[in-house]
């Protein structure tokens, strides 16, 4: 491990804390995936804490058996350009879908959420797993699984030379003898690929971060390869810190064969811990928020990443249903490591819904304990750092509160921002334009 | 005139005052067009003015004769959300599109906008004068005008559609009963058209104003028709009082065709004031950032209205060259206006060039009698309030201290907000849900 390796924290926002049904607990606020004050408090939170990022996940696609904070809340572009006004240090990365999305409208709104934010922007790209989507964006179908993987790479390598339409001295802007740009520090992309045709240049120029940061979110196969390629961060949901450290080992070697070294890349599973004065008060927090689940809740969960299938066809205490290949070109990892769970263990319908809605994650006991578990699995290669859920009202409080001082004393966290770019606080390069001369 | 008429402004943010060079003015911020800074303060001012709105033009396509703020400037929905984040009351108007972006995006983030504001977004619909956008959007050509108000037509009536996803007491949230939702007050929309096919419904529901406030921009006799059908306001850039009238009758009667009221319908032509202690003061004002007006600098603005034809290649001091139909399917009404100021008035090119740049606004003088033009044009029904730029650095700070206080001691404006939405202060009736019952 290296000697200057550090943890590095994102920390989700989505609405009211715990599962499907935490907005039901008594401390939720219910209305919060909608409620730009809660937002604002979160990120201000994180902030304190020293937190890398703010990260916002995204669909395009709800009906009525959606889970409730789906069929309400903000996009994640404008609620994140918002809070880049009430924060100043804090990364702001924001999901948005290649699958349904033009390449000149992405690049240029992540670069402006770049330029109003002084560089702390970072785009999630996904696919779009739900097949919906594409009755809301005027497509006859929904493209294949690894069709929607090649359309992201070219997606991505656009915005990328988007973002180098202008050099970083492009903008002289010389009163005095009129001169407002260099022309020689202008590109035309003139991109012809096999989906997209973008001609540039982009109608503004790069922060101080030189481009936003790309994370990416997909753990199949073809995800791995394209954050392998194309990504900064990576986020992932392993089931186990095993399982963490052979996805870390896989897209840290496939990043190699890209050519880039392994702090080029940050691998990011996502934790949602129960902080308690003692292990039994987190206990305890978890039983509140599980046992707002209802049967109905969890059948309607499960059926999401099975293409909105409806499971409340079959009996509940029966071994968990055949389904084929259903939901293989939508959450193709999800729905895989759900059919091993439930195959692995003999689970019947009823005990796979609840697991995979109510799962208690291994991060759990007092602040100390949560603290231990996260410096493992950092020093086991299982991760560089986290992205954090709430997996209770209050979850992210209790958590820069009394984890986040624990992780600073032993070394391991920050405790003053080293940079004042997203880029910069990721310990990432600084990507030199393409068009710089002795470059290409 | 109804007793109860008050005026309405607006203030164009888009970076630097003046015209295209006005950026080398001494008080020029030569950034300004990406400097989040100066945004704030420029929107914080007009909120001090108990302006109704800040309003963002936008463009799809630059090449490297565009005016300096084209070239790199915040796009428009990134910077009014973070610019949310630092008002209270002030309305946020951002240019979006038809041509080359899609409902389900559009509606999902001005609707998010509008939530984040409390109730404070409006959508200035366009469809793309300039040609060049096919290029940056993988298309192999730009619709002709007539196509392009047509799909602008069926794509607002889809996002009005899709903002009435959710009736306005939808959401429940009871955490005794655990309803989140009412599903008798969700509706998909279904929308099979000529151009889209949208499924809904949208993943966020409506906000304070019952849906973000649609803007209109166009002039020419398709723009005015599909002003009268779909806006609630209408930005115009009309020659003269009488033409501006003229406008006005015309929107007012289209309008009432579609069955509404007068008042349904607020016409905003654009103001550029010059405000000085005496009218010599203001003369002054003006020729200052005239002179910064190179004739290669008059020639490229020139040219951008017809498809960036390159004027450079035409004597100077003979007749306005003859175009034919060049540009006519791009900023029709304006270059229609052009060629009719240049045969009217016998001019040569270069005369041509630089009225058109350096054109001295009629709002000229003390700020007195820049009031009692104002006052002039709202009492001859000419406007019903005004959209304002900046004819030189400074002019919207000069106008909220000097002109504002004139015009609210004549009762003519506002001395507080009326209300706390967009459509409140612009006097707009609150538009029912479609599917409220009794309404259908």
């Amino acid at each position: 491990m290296a000697g200057g390796r550090k943890l590095q924290f994102g920390a989700g926002l989505r609405g009211p804390g715990g599962n499907m049904a935490g907005w039901r607990h008594p401390d939720a606020v219910a209305d919060a995936s909608t409620n730009f004050a809660y937002y604002t408090k979160l990120i201000q939170k994180a902030e304190e804490g020293k937190l890398d990022f703010a990260f916002i996940p995204d669909g395009l696609y709800i009906n009525e058996k959606s889970i409730p904070f789906f069929l309400n809340r903000f996009e994640p572009v404008t609620i994140l350009s918002a809070l880049a006004a009430v924060t100043s240090r804090i990364g702001l990365v924001a999901t948005l879908s290649t699958s349904y999305s033009e390449p000149f409208t992405v690049a240029r709104q992540f670069a402006s959420l770049d330029q109003i934010s002084g560089g702390r922007a970072g785009w999630n790209v996904v696919t779009s797993p739900l097949e919906g989507s594409a009755a809301n964006y005027s497509k006859a179908e929904h493209p294949a699984h690894e069709k929607r993987y090649r359309i992201a790479s070219e997606f991505i390598r656009v915005a990328k030379g988007l973002w180098d339409s202008w050099e970083d001295d492009a903008f002289v802007r010389d009163k005095e003898t009129g001169v407002f740009f260099d022309p020689d520090k202008l590109h035309r992309l003139d991109h012809q690929g096999e989906f997209f045709s973008v001609q540039g240049p982009l109608n503004i120029g790069r922060s101080r971060q030189g481009r936003p940061i790309v994370f990416q979110a997909g753990s199949s196969d073809d995800g791995r390869d394209l954050a392998a390629q194309e990504a900064d961060a990576v986020y992932t949901n392993p089931e186990s810190l095993e399982a963490a450290q052979a996805f870390y080992r896989d897209v840290k070697n496939r990043a190699a064969a890209y050519g880039k070294a392994p702090e080029d890349i940050v691998i990011l599973p996502g934790l949602n811990p129960i902080i308690g004065e003692t292990e039994e008060d987190a206990e305890r927090k978890y039983r509140e928020v599980a046992g707002l689940v209802t049967i109905q809740d969890a059948l309607n969960f499960l059926g999401r990443f099975f293409d909105h299938h409806d499971f409340a066809q079959y009996p509940l205490d029966e071994p968990f249903p055949d389904l084929g290949g259903l939901g293989d070109n939508q959450f193709r990892a999800t729905t895989e490591q759900i059919k091993r769970l439930a195959r692995e263990n003999g689970l019947t319908l009823r005990e796979t819904a609840l697991r995979v809605t109510t799962k208690k994650s291994e991060f759990s006991g007092t602040a100390e304990q949560v603290a231990d578990r996260i410096q493992a699995w950092f020093e086991a290669e299982a991760a560089d750092g986290f992205i954090l859920g709430e997996a209770y009202p209050g979850a992210l409080h209790e958590f820069v509160d009394q984890v986040i001082p624990i992780l600073q004393e032993r070394g391991l966290f920050r405790t003053e921002y080293e940079a004042d770019t997203l880029r910069g606080n990721l310990g990432l390069k600084y990507p030199v334009n393409r068009y710089v001369k002795g470059v290409l």
